[in-house]
């Protein structure tokens, strides 16, 4: 069984929308900074993975099941773990729960390995993953199959410098913001998302505009982000009113 | 003497900039986090505020002097404390050390409270300030006069749904980056800043499109925010030249 960390949290002010909700793209930043603490706790952080290996983890995907949004000053527990690894892909779990001890809301994120000189995917460490007791399975989890989009209006959006992370990359969350912003605010304030499922294909480049693309078929979002003639990021995001 | 509380911490990787230096803004939101957790721990909290009085902090002004930025995973110490009280403000002093206890960056930010539901501006309530230790003194600090913008060049922005908080209000930490952006990024990865002032004059209403005026004369940058013909935020940065 592999290594588990818990944090309890409560959701402050500046991460809250307009309906006290938990705004997505924070509480992914918020979980995942759990693992980062899991990291230093088990003596596998960051740091020590870039100077002993030359390797920092990168994002492949995230898959989120949301029962609802934790809200403005609700404590939750947010608990991860590592799921399983292959050869390349180590999926890690992150389960938010209320105070009663219901999940709420569950994301499983597949992350890579990258060569920090060369970019490039490396192979998993074995003294990497053994630190955090993850177990190797030979399976690939995939995610749904994206639509086509064929009637899409787009929002497009200049790359600020603040986008940049110390590579001149465009930060993960980012991605998570143009997607959200394509539906406008009359869309983002009357429905609350019940899943989401998104996949990094490529790095925007800095001085990039992004075309932030959406489809809507129902309540189900298609999303396309475009950047200098290729397709950087895509998601499927379903959806609910929100009962106010 | 004020209570004051403590905090280590090290800068992750999505809070620094192309520089490996920490994000401005980043910085200010992480010792922020600081005294909300010291007014938890002093049973002061916002939420308790916010119940028991129907009040919420509010900022009117940051002066911050740095003598550099932390930079990635560099380790430091953050201390808050009240510095003192008068009718209308409260001032707090963050102060952020390095590990052999240099301090790095000191910011005083000048809090008042505000009826949520009236959105007025009340005066100080004693048993808030008596738990935090905060002396009252008549002193009212002044920052520095901002001068008038004769040459300034802009660029706009329009709100988006996330720069809002759950009153309906721009989040103050957009302020700051709308600043920053004003600037450029061959100017912002070649300079660090080493003073800051900034004071918010008026909110930045939903569905806004800002106009983020800048004016640089030798190192120091004056600043303006305009939305709907109004003035929302003024500041003046000292800059110098990165040394790489």
């Amino acid at each position: 069984m592999a290594l588990s960390y818990s944090l309890q949290a409560t959701i402050p002010y500046d991460m809250a929308d307009l309906n006290s909700l938990v705004r997505l793209p924070q509480l992914m930043a918020l979980v995942m900074q759990v693992s980062g603490l899991h990291s230093v706790e088990i003596d596998m952080a960051d740091d020590k993975i870039l100077k002993e290996f030359g390797l920092v983890w990168i994002i492949s995907d995230h898959t989120i099941k949301i029962k609802r949004l934790p809200h403005f000053l609700e404590t939750v527990t947010i608990k991860t773990q590592p799921l399983f690894h292959n050869r390349y892909f180590c999926y890690r779990e992150y389960q938010v729960f209320d105070q009663e001890g219901q999940e709420i809301v569950n994301m499983v994120t597949n992350f890579m390995l990258m060569d920090f000189e060369s970019r490039k995917v490396q192979s998993v460490v074995p003294e990497i993953v053994e630190a955090f007791q993850s177990e190797f399975q030979k399976t690939i989890r995939r995610g749904p199959k994206f639509k086509n989009l064929e009637e899409a209006k787009g929002r497009e959006f200049s790359v600020r410098y603040y986008d940049l992370d110390m590579n001149g990359h465009v930060n993960n969350g980012k991605y998570l913001e143009w997607i959200y912003e394509s539906l406008g605010s009359d869309f983002l304030s009357s429905h609350t998302p019940t899943s989401l499922y998104i996949k990094y294909n490529r790095e925007v480049m800095a001085d990039s505009v992004v075309d932030s693309q959406v489809e809507l078929v129902d309540l189900v979002s298609h999303h396309e982000i475009h950047s200098d003639g290729v397709v950087n990021a895509q998601a499927q995001i379903e959806w609910q009113p929100l009962e106010k």
